[in-house]
């Protein structure tokens, strides 16, 4: 079969024929029809520090996919062929002391689909009956193949109340994009955006942002709240100077949720914004399984234009280079590759 | 009447005779009988950067305290002449956002009693009718004056669950040593706790920790777990390096509270350590009003003998300046002053 | 001053001439513009059990307000004249457990106003200080007179997180309807509304329910749902039948919420649907101070048009006969009092 | 093997030879060592209404157990031969809402070993891999054969925070007093235990139980507290008139969890104990799986004699006969069968 894969360690992709994989015994086999380009895919297509710390090549990338059922294990029970499916893809090791108290995201021994293991980005793949999640009808395949960011977004949400909250929103990426409209769409009082991307800026507005900003200054945005700062930051870009200045836009006693993956460490003021203030912060990695998973679904079936904004560009798995291309020229959010007509 | 003042803009305070307060229309006058010398003390003292910036001389400072209810305002009705109290030394404003929603501790524009308003070291003060608590008649006056920092580390264990948990706490300070306590007290499963200071690690043992260690390595720290790390990390001390070092002994997952005042920014393994393990982590400031105050009486009314480790020195308040230097001589704990005799 | 009194112990209520009153030092007096008729003013009415075992006659009914600061005691501090504003009419005594862990909306010696102390159906009311809500000039008179039972809705509501998750909504009185408006607007999956009276069913689909039902049969509401039932019930009516079938259309994990006052003892298949389910069950008695009112003020403002359908009658406060008569009618849903045009 | 089984439709238990069973690919075959007996299997012995509607003889009875792992199926990858162990006794289905968000205890279509499959009063016993927990060596047999009833105890106990708050205990059976013992070591302010038998009071002060009583009398009980009430209710009987008067002694704004079973549906004083109160209320089943076995084992490994004063009798499985009895004779607490010397 064909699939995109890191060949060699250095930078770049490429389309190779690869064995079409074989499912064992609690696993499935899916034919791919749609994949979504992630940023990571993008560390591992640049070669940085991180990709060539962690993948061995050759190794199929990519995780965020759609597709149907063709083959199963003998031990697979719930899933049937023909199910049209997305999965999860963070495989806990299952015996661990996370992945037996319910936090299998953060599996210390997790294997990543299309880092550690083959992933999405072939014809077929293959994944772990217990990762599979079969797709609602309602959810057209677009949107389908992208329950993987959707849901850190959702996760990150959701890791406070946000009806009738007043939201600082740092990055407008493609899962920051997603952040808001969730968070629009679940009641928060009022969303502050901020990018230094105008394009990004006028897509947060549809998505549902209350105002933007090009940067968080402290003192413009606790004067768009009515107590003294935002009650939750939700940080999704990793930069270093947004993480500072949107701490200093959040209330006492607000809560903070970091998605975003800074390149190096962090300096805090420690004592005034966190301690001082009583802050509540949490790390976001991946998406709960499957509380995560079940809340994309309702969102997405509800609300089936939610994400639509967010995808900005479409092509044929074939043109992979040019999703590449088009993320890395900052005008893209995400990039959605469609294996479909090879069937 | 008698207090301990800082009197002019530079390094040290001094007992002078200063007017006895009156309370207004909703205070109470409380004639003190024993009182504790907290940090934030000695940094009044030492009139550094923070205190400075801070503090208007002239001033009284100290706020834990014990003492009997003199006189009381006309519109104080739940507090009775001869009461024997302690009480909150933040005063909120009563009509922000915080205030109003149970966070008053955290209120942007509190009053902290000797810091923004004349304090406890003296023979009298006054308080708000709603800072005071009335002491359990099972409680002695040396804990009783004690409530203010025990509030500190109970508020700190309290922010999370720790029944059955392995816990990490650095620094063994007297919050970090009466952490320990109450860990040990609610059902900890194992207290791992951290100090370079030896005496502080005897104390430590003696408060219930199962292992004391001058520093968090984390390959030491991990092995004392079983799985992978503490569920808990309590940061009593500030440090930079034991908060980047705590940080690294903390599970997927787990949660941190953060007590410890550092001086200045500190620089953390953001996505590693936060991020990537999905991390928990509060800050700490204060006591919760008054929830906090009641887990406090419930544990030392029901434990009389749980804190009497950490009171080291004992003096009249006349001979401060000795608790103020066996602070700085890092042998001490608390230290009490004794107010009694003057009545 | 004018005032609907409860003159005696019978049935019935009337207009009466009665002092006006005037503040303590820590009150304010308020010029009534609207009020709201409660369900318990109708009960005081009609002098029930309830009503006829609590109220005092001669007593001012009534507890929904909005109107104009005219004086203030001389140790308030932060409302002034002129003040548009709403109140809390739950009076807690500041000293209990309750009131002093944030829970003063439960407190045991709670003082209601409008039942234990002069109400709010008169030309002028008086409210302690710390009782009165500023209202957001966003906020129209009709909709601010009505933050006390919208506060109810919202506190229901907020009980537990319904952003994606499947409701069922068991009564559609005025508060059951303004609780379907709070979810919908806060991203809820799926409403389903049952009442038996059609027109009020009508009204919930206004507020955003997806189905209505006349009664709540287990298994259509279950077919309805996607996993053996619904996450959240609101139970607003408190009829035995409803509460009884509304319990067996939960999923196991569950949260139910009860808000509907039952006129006696309820019998409950323990059990089966609470034990065996593993419930969390949440009674709701008046709003949270103020959390609940920041909610309110965030929604009322942002959707102003929200709890419009709710309101079915505005009457001069004169006619108030006629309101109540519209709410035994049974077709009624809120009645709004207007006071205003004899200023 | 020998195996104790409901061989008909009948009151009794036999003691038969049955064929030993075979672990399929994900199961593991363990060779019982100790097992406890439980209420249900009291139930089913006794063949009431609840044990005739659900067991489908011939069936091995019994779910409390330790015993050594012997054979294990092919694809089972982290449990050894040798290992000794005890494990879960409900099976979740694996698929449903509550299975893939971390609710397993409660699926709908759990199988309960020793009910709904062949059970662990047998020589030996299969389980699927996922459910078999391996038991610390600190912990005896004696106490490992007891994770199952203990597990609900901590399920109860941990359902709401204890450190710190006042309790009542209704129904001092095995359960009731292990809750106690939990609640003792963590950190509990107060608690109150009630039983009707003095042999279980007496039983209940070794646990750690304050004060004691033959009922829950509001007035008593609440006298014994500080704050109108107690903070926390577990409701470990189901008797009807103990649910009555346990939920009269619970403080406004309390917790009660429910473990306890009632022979039928429950009569409540709904708007003045649960609604007017603003009360939490949770019902609990089984344990989590497997936070709450962690938790387990952090408690019997750090205090081993912590559930000795529970176990009353011991005898030889071929002596079940008498287990029963003693059960039945309302003296006995917990009867352990020793099934060991057959090997």
């Amino acid at each position: 079969m064909q699939a995109i894969i890191k060949a060699k360690s250095q930078v770049g992709l490429e389309l190779a024929q690869v064995p079409k994989p074989s499912p064992s015994s609690r696993e499935v086999l899916v034919r791919v029809t749609k994949t979504g380009i992630c940023g990571t895919d993008r560390h591992i297509y640049e070669w940085d520090a991180w990709a060539s710390g962690r993948i061995k090549p050759p190794m199929i990338v990519g995780h965020e996919f759609v597709g149907i059922v063709e083959q199963i294990g003998n031990a697979v029970e719930a899933v049937r062929l023909g199910d049209r499916v997305s999965g999860e893809g963070h495989i806990g090791c299952g015996r661990c002391y996370c992945c037996r108290t319910g936090l299998s995201h953060i599996c210390n021994k997790v294997d990543l689909l299309g880092v550690d293991v083959n992933g999405a980005f072939g014809e077929y793949l293959v994944l772990p009956e217990s990762n599979i999640w079969k797709v609602d009808p309602r959810i057209c395949d677009d949107q389908a193949c992208l329950f993987d960011p959707f849901g850190n977004a959702m996760h990150t949400v959701m890791a406070q109340p946000i009806s009738g909250k007043q939201l600082l929103v740092t990055g407008c990426g493609t899962i920051g994009l997603m952040a808001i409209g969730i968070a629009h769409a679940g009641g928060a009082d009022k969303i502050i955006a901020v990018d230094p991307n105008p394009a990004k800026l006028e897509l947060a507005k549809i998505m549902g942002a209350d105002h933007v900003l090009p940067k968080a200054q402290e003192k413009i945005v606790k004067n768009l709240t009515d107590r003294d700062g935002v009650d939750v930051l939700l940080e999704m870009c990793g930069h270093p100077q947004a993480i500072h200045d949107g701490f200093r836009c959040v209330r006492n006693g607000g809560q903070v949720a970091l998605l975003g993956i800074p390149p190096g460490d962090i300096t805090v003021e420690w004592t005034e914004q966190i301690i001082f203030k009583g802050l509540s912060i949490r790390g976001i990695n991946g998406r709960k399984m499957f509380d995560t998973w079940y809340q994309c679904e309702s969102f997405l079936r509800r609300l089936p234009k939610l994400i639509e904004p967010v995808i900005t560009h479409k092509f044929n798995y074939d043109e992979f280079e040019k999703g590449i291309k088009a993320m890395q020229s900052g005008n893209a959010c995400k990039v959605i590759l469609d294996w479909n007509q090879t069937h």
